[in-house]
């Protein structure tokens, strides 16, 4: 990356002629970034354009023609143009019979047109082998060298030749190609520039919705109540000690929800006898976004870490304790170490401790970098040996936490239980559904069933 | 990976043929994930059967003949048929003559059988071009197309013209080929996806060993001998306060090894005058497995700052410095600061922090995705410059929070030391011999060494 | 990485000769190693040197023969000799005529030589096709096989099929090519392996100065002015509390000159009418080293929030806090709860979490692996959107942490300012512009701007 800045000093010399030229129309901001790196990589290239006019912004190894010039000289022409101004190119159709030409265009919205833009640039131009590249590109990358996102460029179109032509400009610009099919695939290739984090959307609208629930019912139980029935104002609650019991019942039953369609899958899979039928749609794409929902978990258990370790530095902390020192002591009590509360306190500090620092781990290798060097039977021992024991772990500190507390009746103002006991439901399902699964008079039966047997065979013929 | 569900759609359609048939013999799960995927990259393909009964399993625009027949149909054939079942392809030789095969089977257990089984089959079908490949790619990953694991295909073979084929499909279907060789690899190919973090073994077990021996170290002098002589229970120490003596010294200790054979390598160099003689065996073993070691290294250490951190927190501590503050309180003392105590202290704390704050970037630059973007200067400057650093930051921490405790004679309960003073030994030794190393009459001898001078320069004739 | 070990034992049998002959000038480290790789990797080799005999030390299937016959047998060769004996070419003009001359020499310094040791060796064979590769691959990590760090090959050269061949090579022998254009380009290529974090220069001499500047600054304040003033000895505030005021100072100020160039190219576009006109170098510069300042900044806030959350186990921190009780427990006081305390103490607290929070999400975005898993529209959401709520909630943090003390006169000693005060200029000076910037007066001519429109078009042509 520290060699990209002065790369264009390197340009002006590059005296070999061998590769074919390029055409480029369109004289715009796109285009102009992309025919620098391609004159760059040793191109020869023409722009085709409106205007012969050229422009100081324009490279200077380039000449700039007609479109009907341009496209004479090159059998490779990149439409730089938007698409509302396609249909300039009918004209040009049998100067650009059989030539390769690449749509780098983009809409503005998702599905904006009921076809792609490269499969509309296909039927103006039938002659020609239209090839989708460079979209995911931006012009701003190009021209200031950092790519600090994505170098890789998604290619498609129906003719391989004419694909393997364009897939090889592309790592000439050092940027990877990826061949994602026929010319089907573009819809989906123009679409993706457009995307924000359309995996994460399910994961973090369900943690929104769960904590607006679980923010409400805490603002109910530690503020509302003691305000109505013991004139005390706590609001300031809201701030550390409600978002500290938000966070750590966000990740419990967000780890859980990462392992109970593992767990769904098995039982679905016991009952059908087979793995040959397809899950219900909704079971899919719950296992698709598991990764994304660990990883936010992930994120709300470091949040409560960070508001637990904060705990002696609050103001209101310190003076609760203060008070009952001095208490004590005006009092002149003594009391002593009250070796259960020691065992219960210190065996929940360690075993979150050891959960969070085991999801940490998790985290670490679902880095793609970390992950893409591992092999399957290392990954899935992370994810799901690991998972497990994770989860075991984070369970555990919640219902030691929890303690005696369980049966205490004042844990019940309004008839509302303590958050901490529903956010043990989904986990506790999961263990005990995982634990049943494990008995050898399940487990076996389910091991043949993934290695391809099946109960009734007619079902996959 | 959000382009990966629908990417079938764009499979119908492929117009072009240019691509070579590719043949697949077996149509168990692997066979049709793989076939699904070559398809889709455009190659036409055909299964090799023992019944050429289609299945709604099978891909669609795949044809299933009986195996003599798929095989005339293709270059390229691929074995996705257990090792056992291979001895069917001897009738077939004549077919399978200059064809290129490739093995993509594995195995149950690591060197199951004498010869991998990519030489078997090379064995049993002299005249074909054997080619091991795809072995570490999972049949589910394929079909989900999740590949969150590896991506990368080792390929190796004999016949470089067929590896190259091989490759090139491999390519086709978005994964990475790495070429291992000759087809003498092919048996560490096979091993490999049976492999579980092979070079954690030994810093695992390693730290497991030292873990289980300073656990009881500190269950005799911290539980047992006050149970014993004062009838103290402080079973509960074995939640949080032993393993938070643990951590920092394994941590201390692992990071210490991580720098040991280095200076060891050195004395070595120096003491033969050469660099061109081998290590000891398991001097380059050790030096291999440094990353992990210092990885396991920073586990203990980050374990040790979470357990540092709940200190204030946890009932006992809590109960503690409050029957301290009201029986002060009661016999009316006040006392005043303690100069050098507070100088201890924070000394203490400042230098774990900076220690574990470089500790910490150490573990980000051995992420792959960093060390890949930093050149070898930056790279070494980073892991041993800032790794000595760290050494020297976490070894004077142990000997600040030790402070004036060395001497006093309630540290050796039943003649046993306190633990952080058996924890100083290495990282000591290491720090003083690096120090000596440093000086310019050795340090300059062996920069030449290194540099490839010998003192005696027969021994490299 | 696990399989490096043990490849050379493929390296034997590679029965295939379709690959060109390699020739390496000179038997040193370097060309040995990269000689047992090109072996490995199945090409035939020969060795050029003074001295034709051979040595155990050098591959055994290579040959050693003198120069001019072994140039003779290769049409690539690669000089592995340092450049001040590059003269002995001369004489062998003759034969290198028209063959690929392979440069991977190094120099101690940067811009050592008024011209790169690749057009050096240029001019002396001016019959030779000189592409530069391989200088930045190190000699032990070919040997050792551990990659570590980069597996990235820059090459550059005049001849572009030259230039594919040794492409070609690179990538048999497991590395990755990147073409750098021209011959041009050696000097920087020859550069890249001396520097040390070039990109990392400025943020960190910056972070060093005024990290300098602030601990004077409150060295004076907190140290210097009680002891004159109250004959108070708090130079142990040197340890953690000094720090942890440096840090978060840093933190937030760094942070905010991450956006503050943003900021200022949206006022020099506004005022320009036009984007086409460079920006002023110093702006261009910074703007090159924002994800660099960005991750000091963090680095700062991530040692801040350690020194923060030890706080409560200094031992000056519990002295002071268990006076304070004694003092009140002696005088008979308790104390209520002081409301407004309790919510200015749990906001700032936590402000600064979920400040925190977000900016280590920007950093673990801004890893390569990650960033390049997402699409420019996920990028810019992330390093503008999220940025700027971490400026925001980072900002907010200091100035509830400053409360009430802006206006107490104690907070002036010697008419110094609390420190905490001068760190908010910067950043309040980015939100206030920032802010000015979204309205729709100010804001849409920018993004007309931005998609390439002028006020005054001369200024393109």
């Amino acid at each position: 990356m520290n060699k990209n800045s002065s790369n264009i000093m390197a340009l002006a010399s590059n005296t070999s002629n061998k590769r074919e030229t390029v055409c480029i129309f369109g004289t715009g901001d796109f285009g102009r970034a992309l025919g620098h790196k391609i004159i760059q990589a040793g191109y020869p290239l023409v722009f085709g354009s409106r205007s012969t006019q050229t422009s100081n912004l324009i490279p200077k190894d380039a000449e700039v023609l007609s479109h009907a010039e341009a496209a004479q000289k090159a059998a490779i022409i990149i439409i730089a143009i938007q698409r509302q101004h396609y249909n300039f190119l009918t004209p040009l159709a049998d100067t650009l019979r059989g030539k390769v030409l690449v749509d780098v265009s983009n809409n503005l919205k998702i599905n904006q047109y009921p076809e792609s833009n490269a499969e509309y640039l296909a039927q103006l131009v039938p002659g020609a082998k239209v090839v989708k590249a460079f979209n995911t590109v931006s012009a701003w990358a190009l021209q200031s060298g950092t790519l600090d996102a994505s170098r890789q460029v998604f290619v498609c179109g129906d003719d391989m030749e004419a694909k393997q032509k364009v897939m090889d400009i592309v790592r000439a610009l050092g940027l990877t190609p990826l061949d994602q099919g026929s010319l089907l695939a573009a819809q989906e290739i123009e679409n993706y520039p457009l995307q924000l984090f359309p995996m994460w959307k399910f994961p973090i609208l369900l943690s929104l919705g769960l904590t607006a629930f679980f923010f409400f019912y805490c603002l109910t139980r530690d503020v509302i109540y003691p305000y109505v029935y013991e004139n005390k104002d706590f609001s300031f609650f809201i701030a550390i000690s409600i978002p500290n019991r938000i966070c750590p019942i966000l990740a419990l039953i967000l780890l859980a929800l990462v392992y109970l369609p593992g767990v769904l899958a098995a039982i679905i899979q016991l009952y059908r006898g087979t793995k040959y039928r397809r899950f219900p749609d909704w079971l899919d794409k719950w296992m698709l976004c598991r990764k994304q929902l660990g990883l936010v978990a992930l994120a709300f258990a470091s949040l409560h870490v960070l508001y637990t370790l904060v705990i002696p530095i609050r103001s209101f902390v310190r003076w609760r304790i203060s008070s009952q020192i001095i208490s004590q002591a005006l009092n002149n009590e003594t009391e002593p170490l009250n070796n259960t509360n020691a065992w219960l306190s210190d065996s929940y500090l360690a075993l979150g401790i050891l959960g969070f620092f085991l999801f940490v781990l998790l985290g670490i290798t679902s880095l793609p970098s970390v992950s893409n060097n591992v092999n399957w039977r290392e990954f899935r021992f992370v994810q799901s040996k690991l998972g497990y024991v994770t989860l075991v772990l984070c369970t555990a500190h919640t219902l030691v936490f929890g303690g005696n507390r369980f049966l205490s009746p004042s844990s019940y103002r309004w008839y509302l239980p303590n958050v901490y006991m529903l956010s043990l439901i989904v986990p506790c399902i999961v263990l005990v559904v995982k634990f049943v699964l494990i008995f050898p008079c399940l487990d076996k039966p389910l091991t043949r069933i993934r290695q391809g047997w099946e109960r009734n065979p007619q079902y996959s013929e």
